[in-house]
């Protein structure tokens, strides 16, 4: 079995933003209306990142009851703010708040993870538009990795609106027959055992097992579930789907740096002419 | 094998337009840049379907030579006119012009015909949005018939901006599996054959045969191929799958009056309050 690793594709994406950001000077703000762990530690690996690569990264911490209105307006003031290039809202948000609604307030110029409505509308009717960091990532890493799209078969599992469906009209766009499978998807192994591509973003731990995978199958894990000892574990099952899959991305080491480092590009881009 | 007609339900959708286009003089405007036979003759089928429940129609005809920027002032005027409640752009359209990019000049209150990428996208998002009404008219036909749809397994075939992506993301949101196929999908019959409900939009006559078809799966076909005597014929070899299929719409009189007749309550909506 093939491991996709992510690590040297982040590398050389990051080398390329490093080397635009220099003459750009652009700004990322991140606005954060949680307490959430995880989210914040993403948050400052983002930051972190950023600075890596010459990035200016703001990030704007409303606290975990921040009302919707505040937060609509805090996007609203940065994108209309000409001294900021990238604007990304995280989740998770306070209760009674929507993502998808708030994000309609990033200037799609700016929605620099496509968290907006029109820019997920432009993605599916195949305008220029920022797709989510994070699908954007499933597909670099396939191409990074010379995986062909083209006429196979490719079954996503999970139906969100910053991964699944996003996803799934990427996946189209390269001619690919796709199928988008969900919690409430009846015998979900006979629906991903048929998958010559397969793509994980359901957010539970060893869903994949080697029953839901054809043999020499390439699987791309976007799960990232915290683990008792403080790490992460994807939603495939490593030791059982290693067997059969024919490439598999690692979690951490996949998915991840790869999005986060193109979250940085599309930024630089956002900044650019 | 049951058919489908679509004639009762579009008459039940009328009547009911009917009752409340009265009280809310509603406006409907139809731009038009074509010279193609079979476009004008279903934009005079709207005009006379509108005033037939009380919704007053303006055909905007601006000659197959438009230029996108007059077609996209034009939709941008309509949009702005109170008196205006719905407005739809007609396809085709001049060589050179993006019925996409164009569509982003309507205002997405008055897209009653789902065109517009924020419409789209919006739909994707699960936030309240036009559909575009024939991928409205296909869930309701199958509502109308009382089929199921939670955790069966549904094909598109067809990934067009009008139907077969707004139809996938309409079939998520009631907990199908979706997969869609497309002119690029390998052994097309072998995943149409998994289908519990198989929709075709692909706009090719006779493209579904026996062989597509599970036995006892539901079968809409959204195809409007013209026939050499003048009529029109669908997607679905008739012949073929009536043996096999358990349910099937006819063209025409399957989904086409539904979509009409939705795309007119959609502009009585708009009027509402």
């Amino acid at each position: 079995m093939r491991t996709l690793s992510g690590k040297e594709l982040a590398a050389a994406v990051r080398e390329r933003v490093r080397a635009e950001a220099a003459a750009r000077q652009p700004r990322l703000a991140v606005v954060v209306a949680t307490a959430d762990e995880a989210s914040l530690w993403y948050v400052r690996s983002i930051a972190k990142a950023a600075a890596g690569v010459g990035i200016a990264c703001d990030v704007v911490e409303l606290g975990p009851h921040a009302a919707p209105e505040t937060i609509a307006a805090t996007l609203a003031g940065l994108s209309a703010d000409p001294g900021v290039h990238g604007v990304m809202l995280q989740t998770p948000l306070p209760p009674g708040a929507s993502a998808q609604e708030l994000a309609a307030a990033i200037d799609p110029a700016k929605d620099v993870d496509g968290a907006a409505p029109l820019s997920l509308g432009r993605l599916a009717a195949g305008l220029p538009a920022f797709a989510p960091a994070t699908a954007a990532a499933v597909l670099a890493l396939l191409d990074h990795h010379g995986v062909e799209l083209a006429g196979r078969r490719a079954v996503v599992v999970g139906r969100s609106t910053v991964v699944g469906k996003p996803l799934a009209h990427l996946l189209l766009d390269r001619h690919a027959t796709v199928t988008v499978c969900h919690s409430r998807t009846r015998d979900l192994a006979a629906v991903t055992s048929q998958a010559e591509v397969l793509v994980v973003a359901a957010g539970r731990a060893g869903l994949i097992g080697a029953g839901h995978v054809a043999p020499g199958a390439v699987v791309i894990d976007v799960g990232t579930n915290p683990t008792a000892g403080g790490g992460l574990t994807g939603d495939v099952d490593l030791a059982a789907v290693a067997p059969v899959a024919g490439a598999l991305t690692p979690v951490p080491g996949g998915v991840g740096p790869v999005t986060t480092a193109l979250l940085l590009e599309h930024t630089v881009r956002a900044a650019g002419a």
